[in-house]
């Protein structure tokens, strides 16, 4: 019998195999038509096999180190390894396709070589700290190797990146401790706390706001805690549907640990693979099924958090409650700033008896906003839902491999045909939507019946479920496309917001606009890359993600020039009613725009709480300008987005 | 044209009436399929009438003043007034089953007769302070008359209304304001400040913690804010389903101002009528149909806080963000210890299209807690269903009107045979479960098909729908009971909790036979009454709901007997898994147990924000001791629960 069938495919318990599984569990017995097993129906999953060296992740760029586009003499374009359905699919329309949006001639001989590793500046010594964290920590917990405390340095902003490659990066942390327990990162803290110095959490390093950065005026000593040891699920219990899961877990272990059991927690941000259970609580996280799953704070029962004034915890977790003032509360969205996550207990969901992918070709964006606002409103929302632009639409196009026969070219043809012809769609303008059903087998025949009756409302036309895998799974590849950019002279990031839906089209039309103009009037080579896509619905509005870039060959300096490209957009972002952000966060990289969002009593009462819970500023990450704005370099007029 | 038809029945916007609405709505053309209206969408509700004096509240008790249970010189019970379907009903059966129930002289001879009001505590004179709120407020908007002081200066708990009817309160505040926009509350809370008094934000009234008791040892003026003029509806966005309301609207003024838009909030408390929009803000409310719409803190997208420190607001609202520590959510169950809620912005949904009730008998409360499981794990949970046990089933058939002819009694009589002789239930074991649907008529059709599936595989019985809407609704007339047993010499009052699933049958085993033995400890008379419902479901596990109560004549302090039996049924919550609180709150009456549901470093988290938010403590409302433990009598060992 096997594990796998602990919970049956409609999600009910089966109890059969429970005795199987090790720790705890005794009380489950019978069947769970008869009723719910009582007691404690916790038990303890054994531990995973450790992470394999070949999953090594890159220093110098997003992902695996194994996985990078590369561009072949010919001008074809290949993700290397095998990990996603893209990798080594033959691209031969992706180069010229994006040397044709930006007007610029981007091709295998005109390469901007990496420089990895940078200078990295000298960690300060800090002899007496050593001493004292080599009291609760082994000897390769500790470490202050060059590389190792540049990549706690920092996060996956294009910025970043490029300064990695490029350039180089000020301040990075001065020690990195890997601790493998709640109890040791209590001990480090403390000791960091006598010794004076910084404490900087660090999880997967995916975030993508410098909110690892360091300011250059930080005299202290920077101790970065990188949690990703801790990745134990401490227990499960598939009865109430919680599992207490250790802060540093990624996403990808985190699904491979409850998968064993057909649970799952059903949080999928784009980053899934490398960003980790604390770094979600941190950053606020939103995941692409949050229709279905809910976001990081609707999934997140409890938590451990290790604090300047002690371990805020509880020693019971209920399904909801009304206690006061919860403080674990403060900790979402709080970046680093309050204290490290050690653990958390979040909500578990069966794995879904059905899955099934879908697309839509709708005539232009704004159909798409329609057909979504009416989705919202029919309560059959799918798991996911997603709605790309006309050039996100062509974006995938360009993403599709070499036709490898006559057949398949015809069948594409033919499908062009229909498309355009037929229906009559305008290739320059047509949207296209993706989508994921999850539940039962009854649930997701309601929810796709409704879905292509609301789309066809709005003059869409039924894709295919294939179109839909692809268009949903190339989020995950489709990372490593910035990191290529780069290679090829060529600066590019993603930004978010989150709009009311009756300013959803005016605000993707101003902020095209805008970074248009912006790009002109600074002078910048080619023509900018811009691309929308709606990823989310609410009741009240939408969640809306960029990619913006241009072509920086000459330009002096390409970071700045696209902090100020992208600072241009967040300002007309906020001027169409647009939020700061969805789910990016704050960090260092929009703290300049906070007082647009908060009143004055309102962020004294953010500095207030700071300074109540830390008065020393032991967490000294200096996220959202907590205690005043974060210089980055010493060089002037720095700009962050 | 109607108003009505702003919003169809299927919650698309219906264009051509809103040229009718009031207010800055212009931009709204076309029709909803095909596209979203685009711009600012907001429109000004005309105000509402005034409240008519027919709708005052009693003083005294629950309610509307011209709504009580009176017993008639024959035993038989009847509800005065017309505002409830119970309204006028005669229910023979009602005293007579609290009396077998209570094994107590229950009689229309044995009365305790309530003396309200009680001795009222003297104001203390602040002669200055009156002078300077004369400045900002008119004069009907400060009061220091008795009554008005007593009734802010408590909530609804049984021992505050026996206290109100039959003993006294030995602090009330000393002065009520009524303000009648932010502004004034802005300038009321300044001028409080600088004359050293105490600010109490009162809603509703209808708490059930003790939050509004005044400290025994409170040696400022205290001043009441009674925020129920502040009732309007400021703007509505019935394209992005968002309303800005003031924090005095009651339930009952919003679901009216909304419907006439086909709108509403979906929070659906059993206070509604009564509770107000900021008061659920600071008890972190829940509503009867959070499965749809979602409890308080899903429903609340911003407020406008007015703080010791200044106003907490943002100037613009999204449908979700991640901007780092949001303050407005130390709002969420502050219980008025940290500002006063003056505005909110909540969401909207469409009146549903289809509403529809059900009801099914179940085996026994065990089978209901299994139903209630595979239910939520089916993905089609009704807006409501609650399971009653086996007391409660009985309780709601003694509140069942005369037979009025032989034809009723012989249906009646068939009903129980098919029941109990054909089906096989047993009369001492079996349990009802009331369903609310609501959605769309395909929604509806998808939730009833699969409840009744589901409750057929737990041997339930198909009981009806006008069983069902006679359950949910009763809710609503049932709340005026605990004032008749208080006439009858019966103390009871309500409790609850939330639970894991596989905890669910053990709590409600143990909270029985723990109070049981309490009550047979303490020696009181007669039999104790003890009743639970299961009221939510979660992923994770279920809110319970309790009755309890006894007869207390002879009794010493009644009250006091009746914390010390609550007192024991919480510590068994505790001791079974369960919360604090599931949406009551802390107040003061739980203040005694928050070191078991929070670590040391969390309590103090809590205060520090406290400290640093309110130095001076203005908000002095002291709830879950967030200064300490607050005494509200000045006799020893008075206790709470």
């Amino acid at each position: 019998m096997s594990e796998h069938s602990l919970v049956d495919k409609a999600g009910r318990i089966g109890f059969t195999l429970v005795k199987e599984a090790r720790g705890a569990l005794t009380a489950l017995k019978g069947d769970a038509a008869l009723g719910v097993p009582a007691g404690d129906t916790r038990f303890v999953p054994p531990a995973l096999a450790p992470i394999p060296a070949a999953d090594r992740e890159a220093d110098d760029g997003w992902g695996f180190a194994d996985t990078r586009f590369v561009v072949r003499p010919d001008g074809t374009t290949v993700l290397t390894g095998n990990r996603y359905s893209l990798c080594k699919e033959e691209l031969p329309d992706l180069m010229p396709w994006f040397g044709k949006m930006l007007a610029s001639p981007l091709g295998p001989d005109n390469r901007n070589e990496p420089h990895y590793p940078p200078e990295i500046p000298a960690a300060r010594p800090c002899p007496a700290l050593r001493a004292a964290l080599a009291k609760a920590l082994k000897p390769d917990q500790i470490s202050d190797d060059p590389k190792v405390r540049l990549r706690r340095g920092h996060g996956h902003t294009g910025g970043e990146i490029w300064a990695v490659r490029y350039t180089r990066l000020e301040r990075v942390p001065d020690l990195v401790v890997f601790p493998q327990s709640h109890d040791e990162v209590v001990a480090l803290v403390k000791t960091c706390k006598a010794h004076g110095a910084s404490v900087l959490p660090f999880g997967g390093g995916t975030n993508v706001t410098e909110a690892l950065r360091i300011s250059v005026d930080e005299a202290r000593v920077v101790v970065a805690v990188d949690m990703r040891r801790m990745n134990r699920v401490l227990w499960i219990d598939p009865v109430n549907r919680m599992a207490c899961i250790e802060a540093g877990a990624t996403g990808r272990h985190i699904v491979e640990a409850l998968a064993k059991y057909r649970l799952m927690m059903g949080h999928e941000p784009d980053s899934l693979e490398f960003s980790t259970l604390g770094g979600w609580i941190a950053t606020n996280a939103s995941g692409m099924k949050k229709n279905r799953y809910g976001n990081i704070e609707n999934l997140v029962l409890d938590m451990q958090v290790v604090t300047a004034h002690g371990v805020v915890e509880r020693p019971r977790q209920a399904p909801r409650e009304s206690v006061g003032v919860n403080p674990t509360q403060f900790i979402f969205g709080s970046e680093g700033n309050l204290g490290i996550v050690t653990t958390a207990v979040v909500k578990l969901f069966a794995l879904p008896e059905v899955q099934r992918y879908g697309s839509v070709l709708l005539p232009n964006l704004t159909a798409g906003l329609a057909f979504m606002y009416d989705l919202q409103q029919s309560g059959a929302v799918p798991a996911s839902v997603r709605v790309m632009d006309n050039v996100q639409f062509h974006f995938g196009q360009a993403l599709k491999g070499r036709k490898t026969g006559a057949a398949a070219k015809a069948k594409s043809e033919l499908e062009k045909f229909v498309v355009t012809q037929v229906r009559g769609f305008d290739p320059h303008e047509m949207a296209v939507a993706t989508v994921v059903f999850e539940g039962s087998a009854d649930e997701v025949d309601f929810q796709e019946r409704t879905l292509y009756r609301i789309a066809e409302k709005h003059g869409g036309m039924k894709a295919g479920a294939t179109n839909g895998e692809r268009g949903y799974q190339l989020t995950f590849g489709i990372a490593y496309i910035r990191d290529l950019t780069f290679e090829h002279w060529t600066i590019a990031e993603s930004f978010e917001t989150s709009v009311p839906w009756s300013r959803a089209i005016e605000l993707y039309d101003r902020v095209r606009a805008r970074v248009q103009r912006e790009h002109e009037a600074m002078g910048l080579p080619g023509k900018v890359f811009f691309t929308g896509r709606i990823t989310q619905v609410y009741p009240t509005g939408v969640a809306m993600y960029f990619y913006l870039g241009f072509y920086a060959k000459g330009v002096a300096d390409p970071v700045a020039a696209y902090g100020a490209l992208e600072h241009a957009a967040r300002e007309e972002i906020l001027a169409s009613g647009g939020s700061l952000s969805h789910h990016h966060g704050v960090g260092k990289i929009r703290q300049d725009f906070l007082s647009d969002v908060y009143s004055e009593s309102a962020l004294k009462l953010q500095r207030e709480l700071k300074a109540a819970v830390d008065p020393d500023n032991l967490f000294g990450a200096g996220n959202h300008a907590v205690r005043g704005r974060v210089a980055l370099s010493t060089k002037t007029g720095e700009s962050h987005e």
